[in-house]
């Protein structure tokens, strides 16, 4: 429980479980190679609504009522909900959760929302506080694109380190006493910035946050990366993964075997993306899609889930501001 | 600790303390009746930096920085900081907290922050995973204005029921073990939208989350408003004050006599900020330079803190969209 000496990381003492969980996403998630395993996807960018930004609470609406079906579980028997994203004031947040009624919990960490939120859940319960948490995340590629970087219509040229705003959502539900992956303990980032300032570089942000993380899990726990079957970071994409690579090597720790970004993973090389997946939506999915199924079938049995955030603010970065990053890690296993 | 049958309010074991707390605030709130209390003030709403914003981030900065002092602690002694601002992405804090290098939680709950953040870490140290953590929060009303309604050289005029944004942040820590004011019981809200569109009216938006989350806590704790020798709402304003007053009528509350709201507060009538102040700053100045110096004073000796946030995004009003609300409580004794 309580952690000493400056460690960053909380084991649980009675491992809180994943009892179900439940994606959303946009046609190219669905044209990718994980594409099959999103329990719903739409080819319309609008999914029926007026503005891309409604269509993204529509993406976090249906996440929830999935997760929330397949855990035979009604909104009022969820204690607590811990929900962010990327919008400007968490829109998709604060409208997506809008008619559920569920004591909620807003958060900011940007593209680590999903591990940010799944961390402060499991600690709630873990904690005594609650049984039943969601956790919930979101991004959309065309509502991010306008606010962070260039009016859609404008068809700005993306560099080859840019990547691309994953479309969907991901809802997770822990529960104190039933489900099948279980979080053993999980490590809380601090943020990182080693002044980088060029916003489409959102990869070589987010890897010194990601190393920091990844540093402190090992020294903490005392293990090493081999220890797990696999390692998922969030969103650094293939120039972010790859800086990892190299700083941890630096420190002594080998990433080459069993290290997967999810950025990297989304989507297959042919769908012109550049250096791969970003935003909250991410990790989520991919979490949803391929690492929490791949632990029910035992594939694999422990594993690290480290979200990555970069902390970008068009207005600070046109004020000559650099990108500070965080990551939070999780340690999931199954028995 | 669990909150059973649809309760929103967890009592926690051994109330955490809040320990130290230190307040940052600009020359409106220096000239305002609480002026001579707050710890740091400057008459320049740049604070020697180059943009509004980087002035919040000293703010923030300042506020942390006053109330480590006022501890006798170093960052490196603090296990978590929970911290939130009204900025896109959460700017204020980000750069705010980047030089303290402490595990970091995010928190978007706009002016609810300073409850939500206080809630969390109490949480925390109660659940068992801290000892000590910081509780943080900002705004600026410059940077406000310029994000959520008008840019200033524009000269916009204000209606009657317009708030003036309280510039300023907040630093509280709280810890297991030493302090005098103590946390007993937190209520949660819930996202809460009663179809108000009016962006100069925020505290008619919020009013209905504000008696929301108080109907839930004196449901849940069998209490009256009399049980506390001061209530008080976060920058709900003259106008929001006086709904929140109706609507608990209604229910059969009597919120005449005790109940106070920050925003009504911070700023003299003779000020001409019209309903009062607003903002993250609001309600974390307000405690720090009247609630808590009174409760150690032992003029008060039981405080309900309700701080209040409108989830308004100048986008989704844009498209037609209301602002949905939230509000969380948290009750604070000496003994």
């Amino acid at each position: 429980m309580y952690k000493r000496n400056g460690a960053q990381t909380v084991f649980f003492d009675e491992s809180p479980y994943i009892r179900a969980f439940g994606s959303t996403a946009g046609s190219k998630e669905a044209e990718g190679p994980y594409g099959r395993f999103f329990d719903a996807t739409t080819s319309d960018v609008y999914w029926g609504e007026s503005s891309w930004e409604k269509a993204e609470n529509k993406f976090v609406k249906e996440a929830i009522k999935t997760a929330l079906k397949k855990a035979r579980l009604a909104p009022e028997d969820i204690d607590y909900i811990f929900a962010g994203d990327l919008l400007n004031q968490c829109t998709g947040t604060s409208y997506g959760l809008r008619d559920f009624y569920i004591p909620y919990v807003g958060l900011f960490g940007a593209c680590s929302t999903m591990g940010l939120s799944m961390k402060m859940a499991a600690m709630m319960i873990d904690g005594g506080f609650a049984e039943k948490c969601c956790a919930v995340t979101s991004s959309h590629f065309c509502s991010a694109e306008r606010q962070f970087r260039f009016p859609l219509e404008y068809g700005g040229q993306r560099p080859p380190s840019a990547q691309w705003t994953v479309t969907g959502s991901a809802c997770v539900i822990l529960d104190k006493h039933e489900g099948s992956v279980r979080v053993e303990a999980a490590t809380t980032g601090k943020i990182i910035d080693k002044n980088i300032k060029d916003a489409n570089n959102m990869g070589a942000a987010m890897a010194p946050a990601a190393v920091d993380t990844l540093l402190a899990h090992f020294r903490d726990t005392g293990r090493k990366p081999s220890y797990y079957d696999a390692i998922f970071t969030g969103d650094l994409g293939r120039v972010g993964k790859s800086i990892v690579v190299d700083l941890m090597a630096r420190e002594g720790y080998d990433m080459e075997i069993g290290y997967f970004d999810c950025g990297d993973l989304i989507f297959s090389e042919s769908q012109d993306v550049h250096a791969g997946g970003s935003g909250c939506a991410c990790s989520g999915l991919m979490l949803c899609a391929h690492i929490l199924p791949k632990m029910q079938e035992k594939e694999l049995k422990r594993v690290l889930f480290m979200p990555t955030g970069a902390l970008m603010s068009p207005t600070a970065v046109q004020q000559g501001e650099s990108i500070p990053g965080v990551a939070h890690a999780l340690s999931l296993y199954i028995e």
